[in-house]
């Protein structure tokens, strides 16, 4: 019998004992103490943004993408345009689902190793009127790419358009603050940087939009309105929670608090991925990015330049001696990826890198 | 400090700790170990109905609701009409959802008392020739009663229309055998009679119009169509699972087939009801249905005939004795609800009975 594997995977992540022991315990999904844990949690989570004046924040049952469409179904009219600032796989994503809904969203593509280009979105504000909201994915896990939160939002208020924000992965890890950007409706999940498991996500919206959004869902499921108005009226969720996943989260929650929240928890990421990259760097391994874009969430590395190389073969190595890694979701270069985020710290990252450096050398002793 | 309450809600319900603390570990979504339970859970599900020749099974993140949502959005096309067989807030639920994605829906309502009539319904498809599509509610939990399974999939079939079938509440209790009946699509989730906890919903889907779901959904994150492609080229759900709810259906999934499946359920269930419904009946406490409606899944009752008594105060200090009951979901008689299903077995309903007798003596001391 093996020990358990440490995730180095962007979500689901290594979580502590803690958390996952908040799950040992059913509850009402009704009753009046669960629905004390879910107020406490939308509190908190408002706390981390510093937006309890101008925000109000609505769980969303299901997995981080269900949240990002929530978001774009219930705050993008059918009428409307989003334009989605597009540096990899999930800012496509957004556009995609966008689409699927029967509404309209275009794509202005940049290149993935690099942060999006706000003098770009400004020229195609000021050349296409028709837009009326953008999609900015705010660290692109792709890659990894963090773009630039603050310019973007600035121009969308200058502009007067609506801004729809994934930070899926950055959130609680990265600073978001509402009082320096704006935004519409901003999107992340359980199972990322709180460190909780995955099942569900949440979205900030801001009380100033919030009466626009009334029957704009053509979801009944992912109608964020509803879900708001319901839980304001009744403290409990519209539709069955996932109750273990909510009482997990809470406690995830408290030990973020615990840890000294959002800067703590960088400064800890941080660590992790100067230990990795510096580590990594030691037995000729690569990272995909410049430094400078490099972001501590997920690193994408280049794949060792040996022949007998193969990604499969080296996972499977790397996990044989404890740690779960990430394949690239590049298509043109072989990378893979490891994750820096998660209940771990520089300990774990000396490890991973002492792990895929016997691998390797025995994948070259094996040739 | 109190024990932990036990629920006699219709899910989120009393699960085993064994099924909690499969909970107690992180899972590579990537991962094949974890594709494994995924694949396993898979075949179990398909052999509680026999119906491994001729369906498939979709696994879908989110409540009960989302994967009814997703049934509709997948199978119904966007010119198709879907009568749903109305006797209860479930039914009504199908026909919002369908409506709000932009399709057509109709009730055809019956006495919420009452299964819904296979006659009615074959009228309904002889007068009406744009009909596409049934959907039935197996079990109708606003109430509780058991809708005709059979004779509407025959009718069903008879007038080759499809089939939609919300079995919530009554799958891995009352017996859905594929040999007996046609479906287009069978919904079900973790936190019901398979006694797990909740998180996730499953579809049933014939092998034979999967083909025609292509394109369908207008929703990106439900659309089963593309989750079934991608889980059988890949053996990994298309979005985040929730992987430590996954791992605990799976283990719940063991203890259903060593409990003897199906039939055993549905014997421990009918003892759980039969032992709850005789002993109110001595407190004086009467179901709301006609005896040979009632469900061993969940009875309505009628509320005491107290001045005194309302359901909050009574609901707290049941709570307090041990049982979180369920309140009535009827707008015109004042009732309550009791589950009789979960990781429960006829000593908690002699329990739950003694409690209420017990509370109900108080409250009449009281006044």
């Amino acid at each position: 019998m093996d020990r358990d594997q440490i995730l180095l995977t962007p979500g689901p992540l290594t979580t502590t004992l803690r958390t996952k022991k908040a799950m040992l315990k059913d509850w009402g999904s009704w009753d009046a103490d669960f629905n004390q844990i879910t107020k406490r949690i939308r509190s908190q989570l408002l706390s981390i943004i510093h937006g309890h004046d101008d925000y109000v924040v609505v769980p969303m049952q299901g997995s981080g993408t269900f949240s990002v469409e929530a978001a774009v179904n219930s705050v993008l009219p059918p009428n409307g345009h989003l334009l989605v600032l597009d540096n990899g796989a999930y800012c496509k994503r957004m556009a995609t689902l966008t689409n699927k809904m029967g509404r309209k969203a275009t794509l202005l593509s940049f290149n993935e190793r690099e942060p999006v280009s706000p003098d770009a979105l400004k020229k195609a504000l000021i050349s296409d009127a028709s837009i009326t909201h953008v999609g900015l994915i705010h660290c692109e896990t792709g890659a990894g790419v963090l773009n630039p939160l603050k310019e973007i939002s600035d121009i969308c208020k200058e502009f007067n358009v609506g801004l729809i924000i994934d930070a899926m992965s950055s959130f609680g890890a990265l600073p978001i603050a509402a009082r320096d950007i704006q935004f519409d409706a901003l999107i992340s999940a359980s199972g990322k940087c709180l460190e909780s498991v995955p099942g569900m996500g949440f979205i900030f919206i801001r009380k100033a939009i919030l009466e626009s959004m009334q029957g704009n869902s053509q979801s009944l499921s992912l109608d964020l309105y509803d879900q708001y108005q319901y839980m304001e009226k009744t403290g409990q969720w519209r539709f069955t929670p996932p109750t273990h996943v909510v009482a997990a989260l809470a406690e995830a929650l408290n030990q973020f608090e615990e840890e000294g929240g959002q800067p703590a928890r960088l400064a800890r990421y941080k660590d992790n991925c100067k230990t990795l990259v510096n580590g990594l760097a030691k037995i000729g391994l690569e990272p995909f990015l410049d430094e400078e874009n490099i972001t501590p969430i997920i690193v994408t590395f280049l794949a060792p330049k040996y022949d007998q190389y193969d990604f499969k073969s080296f996972y499977n190595a790397v996990k044989e001696e404890g740690f779960i890694l990430y394949p690239g979701k590049l298509t043109e270069i072989e990378t893979f990826r490891v994750g820096c985020i998660g209940a771990i710290n520089h300990k774990e990252m000396r490890q991973v890198v002492a792990s895929m450096k016997y691998v390797l050398e025995q994948m070259a002793v094996v040739k």
